[in-house]
């Protein structure tokens, strides 16, 4: 079995033991991702060096990773869709939003180039 | 290879062809995941009707979760975590925290519970 | 004085006295406030009854508000704004993005009247 | 009148021409609030010069910082609060877990000082 969709089966599990798919609506997922971006970004919060940025505590990094990716792949789950092919699909649609070309060394968003 | 490291190979190969490593630190990183967040959560604003939350634009929601799997995809790998590990030893710590005879049927927070 | 200026004052004064200004720079500012928008969010997620969602604890709302205003007050004054003349300068904006005749009884966003 | 209750007025007459009340509970004003934030935090994405970060166009912070007081102030008024009365309240309770001679200078969070 895939490595993703382990993953999926395993959170499902988790999720349906609690009895839980009935908060599980796609509104509060998207929710709860924001949630967890937030708690990852308090990590970062009031911090501007970038050596004390790239060594911030890697297990409270991957814990607040891991429930971004989580709910993500319970919404992916709720909604049939499949990381590897949205995944690649945006790559392609970003190669053309930003052609090496124009966005090479530059953070500028697509519609600034 | 794994799906997984074939996704983030892809994203690299992306980032690293318009010289974009430099932007990413992992602090800019975590505030890309939250803006991506944000408009996924866009999509469902002012909805409050289920039928009408879950039969949103199949393709918008696609772009938006695969914006926010890709940064989170990359954070993981510029702290060289690895996806499989840091989601199951969330759910085991889940499993800890929201004890099935506890957490059943409620939505409340594990210092709730 | 204005109740607004007042606000800013104490809220000054409580950062100076901690000489805290050093980390206010408007980049960390705004992740502040979008942190504290998702410790908002987090008293609402997973409801989808109104009732219950419009009883939440008044005193954690309060708080929550609090913090959301009190970095918002931080970045107006950080960037010599005035919330006045900002906040109804954006009500006219949003006149002519949303005329009455268009967005009346609709949660359309502007680019979809 | 009050310049608050003053602003607060106005974005009732703007929502309430508009029919716009309906949409208006709690919980998708605070997601609106942290729709709006992320949309100020892209305003700073991929800067780390300060004075890159301080110099960003003001009109544009403007009417994200309207954005996310407006709605803020709408969430207030839904809840009948007082924004100076929370304000100063959090400014309190804030003096009690930062008390300035721990939390002098430094940017941690109050549970860790």
């Amino acid at each position: 079995m895939s490595e993703i969709q382990n993953l999926i089966d395993k959170l499902i599990e988790f999720r349906d033991a609690r009895d839980w798919q009935q908060f599980h609506d796609s509104k509060n997922l998207a929710s709860a991702i924001s949630i967890e971006a937030s708690e990852l970004n308090e990590l970062y919060l009031w911090k501007n060096d970038i050596k004390e940025i790239e060594s911030i505590d890697k297990e409270r990094l991957a814990e607040e990773l891991a429930d971004i990716l989580s709910f993500a792949l319970l919404l992916v789950e709720k909604n049939k869709l499949d990381v590897t092919e949205i995944v690649l699909n945006k790559i392609k649609k970003n190669n053309e939003k930003y052609p090496v070309s124009k966005a090479k060394g530059t953070a500028k968003k697509y519609n600034e180039l």
